[in-house]
């Protein structure tokens, strides 16, 4: 059957045989209503085609319950993880995530006009690529927004919830300066992102602090196709390096099937490859990623946090959340003497 | 600067100095609008932080441009692949993507009563898990539904795409058959999924016309975990199986990593093994998995235009859409002497 004229709440009400205020509490989200009258309403809501109208309440309260997500593109399994807890965690307190991805391939930003057509109670920016330009905007059309995984160069008032990339890639380099590698590259991510920016930063400048040379940086995109064609120029190369930094789990896959497959390299005899993220393939047997970890669920929970927090309070003080992740030892890079501890059944590098 | 009073539409006319309809033009997702016009009138919105009513006009319209997507959830790279070419598929047209995400682990719907909440125009339901009652219920009451890689028991008037599950699996068999393989084993999906009753169906026929013994059927729920288990049932039983089809390339990734790293078994000198789906790490070369690919691109087109045509006639008749895929050969199994050819740059499997 399909619907012609709107049945209302008050024929919902009659049928279910309860007081219209209740239907109303059934399809709430949020509200209490009994298990059992719930049936009741919900039955008689399917019964009449009932579609409760959330949009014109919106209009009253001026919430949508929805909260707009942008993401660059979702071949990174990191992302596919985050979009999941996401909305999990935000269906969980009765809201819903519209999704916005970039028109094109990874590096466009979704357009501002598209995202404000909807009436988004909040927005969670999360694509690597995403214009400063772009968050800006959403702030000034009073859209809470919240960056994920990325920040706004300088504290300009927008909010951020990031794992300690420069930290990350700081130890990564001493990890591989004590298990005694001396010809480092770097395969970086998108250079427009604040993530590649600041694993590059920390990466070279503990390198430095070690006294080593710089490493050897090639592009990588953060993309498969563009990650081989890095790990080509550095192991065909007269001087190949011990070890590679790559900036995501997602190159560091894709330099470790060309650096076995392509060259006829031993991981980690002839060459250590590290990623970040730890994203799940990291962990599978024909991998054994060693990655700096991303605290997805606590990020998750971060983001949710501070949306809640600013719909009730939009003039609260602005939060840049960096939360600490660990160095995840697998097979992949070899190991320094000292330093390796066991932590909630992972293996993670605490040096003294 | 957080919104307090509404701005309208004709404050931005006024100041971009156009007129009122070519305001609303320039924010009625698909409606045209010049270039230059559209930049003064999105600059004017942004300074002056308009968000357009689109809520509102979706009461009048009875649009809200919104198509909500039902998943099961993300880890399986399918759905991401999926979940990505829906969305930028759908924003092509105007519309964008309301995220349901199961509240279980992968086998639980979404609850119908939080989707109807939202006045979506149409619901795709993508998830293994989705009972056929969600998508009875959802035609009930009068929103247009597309079930994606699923079909319901029946002919029950519900619209589906999905690819050829019953003729891909019983293809795999024959694949098998013609390599000299004669110890069979299904790793199976998850068992209320209408995708895997019509793969174990096709492989289990197909084996019986060669005249081969039924395949050993172990269960792993198109999860990971549970498909190291079932390797872990296979490979350490005192008769091993030569040949493993998957239900999914998830699964059929587990059981490969199984197969080498904890049982020593060469893929596929002493095992082969196949899966379903032809995702991404199939091609990988830890990985060169021979897989049945589901076409995402051609099955994300039928399902924008079934829901297309839907809206635009809610009492055309319903479709169920069955579309062909290939079986891509690579390195993960045995090779028959025949029927191997290369097209599109795929090298796929075509009986004569």
């Amino acid at each position: 059957m399909s619907q012609r004229r709107p049945v209302t709440a008050q024929d919902v009400a009659r049928l279910a045989g309860v007081s219209q205020s209740a239907v109303s509490r059934c399809f709430t989200p949020g509200a209490s209503a009994a298990p059992q009258m719930r049936e009741r309403v919900e039955a008689a809501a399917r019964s009449l085609g009932y579609r409760p109208n959330l949009i014109a309440r919106s209009l009253i309260t001026r919430r949508s319950r929805i909260i707009g997500v942008a993401l660059g593109y979702l071949h990174n399994q990191f992302y596919p993880a985050v979009l999941e807890a996401l909305s999990e965690a935000l269906q969980a307190i009765g809201y819903q995530v519209l999704l916005f991805t970039a028109p094109q391939e990874g590096d466009a930003d979704p357009r501002i006009a598209d995202i404000l057509r909807y009436q988004v109670d909040g927005l969670v920016l999360a694509s690597a690529s995403l214009s400063s330009r772009l968050a800006a905007e959403c702030r000034a059309s009073g859209v809470p927004v919240v960056l994920f995984n990325r920040t706004t160069a300088g504290d300009d008032g927008t909010e951020s919830v990031s794992g300690d990339n420069e930290a990350g890639a700081a130890m990564i380099a001493a990890f591989l300066v004590a298990g005694g590698h001396r010809r480092l590259a770097y395969v970086a991510g998108l250079e427009n992102s604040s993530t590649n920016r600041d694993r590059q930063r920390g990466f070279c400048a503990a390198l430095a602090a070690h006294g080593l040379a710089p490493p050897r940086i090639v592009a990588g995109g953060y993309d498969h196709t563009q990650a081989q064609r890095a790990a080509a120029l550095l192991f065909a190369s007269g001087d190949p390096p011990d070890a590679v930094f790559c900036a995501n789990d997602h190159m560091a896959l894709a330099v470790m099937d060309a650096a076995r497959h392509s060259h006829g390299l031993r991981v980690p005899d002839d060459v250590s490859i590290i990623g970040f993220d730890d994203t799940a393939p990291a962990s599978w047997p024909s991998f054994s990623l060693t990655s700096f970890s991303q605290p997805v669920a606590e990020m998750v929970a971060a983001t949710v946090g501070l949306l809640v927090a600013r719909l009730a309070d939009p003039d609260a003080p602005a939060r840049q959340l960096v939360l600490p992740g660990a160095l995840v030892v697998r097979g992949s890079a070899r190991l320094p003497a000292r330093g390796l501890v066991t932590e909630a059944g992972r293996r993670i590098w605490r040096p003294q």
